[in-house]
């Protein structure tokens, strides 16, 4: 690769503790050692307690960055169902959740360092001021030097930005994009990219060009400090590997960015 | 009163913030105008978000002090089912309620300052060392200076004192012990004084005279830095101004031990 | 009153059991004494089992009809947010509710005769044929013989219509109306009307001249075989008496559709 | 094999439909072409409204007899918390589990014909007459020609011989037994067998010659007319299908008892 990598620095983000009292969902022991960074379910969507407890202590083991996953409470739909909540409300679920998932992080000797919003939550701040303002106003009442993780160009970095809060930047390496960078919604075909071979290079030429081939073939910037590998396919685990050791042979280095 | 009351100090707890969602219970906020101290629901038995929220800031403008009221996870049944949980989990459980009440706290300006089993649990680890020692080490995981309330010459008062945990000794005005000093299960007939008279009279000789008037007529001795009155009867904030009024009269100060 | 209202019939429908464990909503059973038809929260945005019995059993003794309210799975907002949901899960949940309150009323000797959705599916269903349809096709599968209550007008009454299921329409006394016949909003000031004689004579008027003053102070007309009083509110059974005495009044014979 | 097996009619059973949400448990549709009885859960333990559907539709296409899986309400802790509850409570919450089930099995052509209680509340009826009371009577209340699925000399068998509900006997052919015919606590070793072979042994031991061996290797009379199998094991489909087909080269003939 002709590009000067030296210097590049990537997060690999990937949610983590989704199971729910008898329920698992993916192989976190397994995705732990190959992010850098897990994005810890509350409770609101999935995630109990002792499970809880349990990924945040493995996290620490293995020095991965503990991310507090924040959702609609919504545990029979996964968080997956769009909601009218009143900021109020919302502001207050999102407190509630990362309080709890930061105060067990703290007496497992670990902390929260930033919060990522799930699933439909995750997709309407993107676009919504009202929400997103309601769950920056909860990461500014909680500590306001921990990072949101989003979208380039969405409504909550805009919103955070006005309210001093940080945000991140990520991209999905197993997604199409749209001409314009936004994602290519789930309902259409080929909005996931499968073949573990193409989602591994494009990780890698969003890391390293910052760009990402977009579903008419033109390319397209990608500003991500963070990418996000998915947990909760089969393939899941095999794929990040993959993604994680082409990044590294491309002289990519893997830290997370809080 | 012939006793000197002089340096007489006691604290008054009420369960507060009890409702869930558009479900109300109790006057929290004329209850908050008595006692020197907020049991807060924690979200398991009772207590939402943004009730939390609400609650929380109305006792730091009022100068109450917070307690995480931490509960089995049971809002079909208001945490009053006994139920088996492995100490692992109820552990976790415990340090999740706590965390969330507390990060809610802090984010409000205030934070909580000790812990109060709620219902079954409460009535559990008085005499379950198991389940005891899973709360007690839930308080010490996330700070042990936190004291927790319970009654004299429990099973976690015992436990709690192993671990260096401090806990608080608190009685009920308005409940029959027994010539033993323990209270008169609920199911028996006499379990609960109305009286508000009697209610009242009753908390001022727990106080000064550190005694209480038995089921048989004895009288117990009752070691209490706090007194419990109810929040959720209809009653329940003219007999909490009785008591507080009595006390008041008698020259004992309130205030609350944390 | 110069028309004649000899033959006027309409119901009176309100919504009950709305409790959920050790929390209570209205004044159940003297609502039961005022109206014809009673709506039985089913569980998912309020209602436990043994609410749901003793309702049903109330309003079975009373000869009250009983009505399936369904609703979203949402018990930390009362039903009240609008939620994204599959046509699919949606079906399935309201065949759930539906099926578990007939049993209920079935086992103390009554039956379920009539589907009320309740709060954001209400609202939803009067304007998305898609959830519409998710609706009607359980009432379908249930039972095709139960009507659904609804607004005149709405995309469930099409569906319902195409799928050969009854839809009963029903009209709200103490609600605004636009001059088009539809109800002003709540969140707009006037929506709810809560002068008691006012209310009362609007429901007369809804009866006898099958009109309602609109917010322009022009006629629209009601096409209304039901009038839904509110439960939830502390002068709801005050109002719901009002209601019903003046519709007596005025000669108009109170009795369910189904 | 010497004895003489014409005749000999025995029912496997199975837990399915124990997924929620995005959480699935168990191969369901492969269980389902190795048993003759599926034990449907009700959402209070496991399974929500769209999985009971698609289960109840999958059993009816094979076949396969439905009954309701009924449980404690506890999705944190799948049912397996023994539970404090008011019979008057538990009754109720039986009875809305069955009428869900059954109701959704109708709308898809079948019904539900049996009631096996799940987990904890299982274990409790063996032993709590006042527990299995409220069992019995929701099932007399709802549909008294239900039988009631339970271990032979239980506290819910008594209960309901006297009030004229039937019951069924079943016999685990992986779970160890003592000398007097109980079950073996999960918590002690050897508890759970298993090797394949001794477990599709032991299954037609126990319907061929009604007999098992015990923990101390004697040999107790088992009088099963259903043999349960798991289905939440790695293992539990290959292990279901073995002891099927022992069985089936036994000459036993596998039946639905209902």
């Amino acid at each position: 690769m002709a590009s000067d990598t030296s210097g590049l620095i990537i997060d690999l983000n990937a949610d983590l503790g989704e199971g729910f009292g008898i329920w698992r969902l993916g192989d976190d022991l397994a995705l732990l050692d190959v992010v850098t960074s897990a994005n810890v379910a509350c409770g609101f969507h999935a995630g109990d307690p002792v499970t809880i407890r349990r990924t945040c202590a493995a996290a620490i083991d293995r020095g991965v960055t503990i991310g507090a996953q924040v959702s609609y409470r919504d545990l029979a739909h996964f968080g997956r169902r769009e909601m009218e909540v009143e900021p109020e409300e919302l502001c207050a679920e999102v407190l509630y959740q990362l309080a709890a998932v930061d105060g067990i992080a703290r007496a497992m000797g670990g902390r929260v360092s930033y919060v990522k919003p799930h699933g439909a939550l995750y997709n309407r701040i993107v676009r919504d001021p009202v929400q997103a303002a309601a769950v920056v106003d909860a990461v500014a009442d909680y500590d306001p030097s921990l990072p949101v993780l989003t979208l380039p160009g969405s409504a909550v970095h805009a919103v955070a930005a006005a309210e001093g809060v940080p945000t991140v930047c990520e991209a999905f390496a197993d997604r199409a994009y749209t001409p314009s960078g936004t994602l290519v919604p789930r309902r259409e075909a080929g909005s996931v990219i499968h073949a573990v071979d193409e989602v591994a290079a494009r990780a890698v030429r969003m890391a390293v060009a910052r760009t990402v081939t977009s579903a008419d073939g033109s390319d397209v910037p990608v500003a991500a400090r963070s990418i996000c590998v998915h947990g909760d396919t089969p393939d899941a685990v095999r794929l990040a590997k993959a993604v994680r050791d082409s990044l590294l042979d491309a002289g990519v280095v893997l830290q997370a960015f809080a």
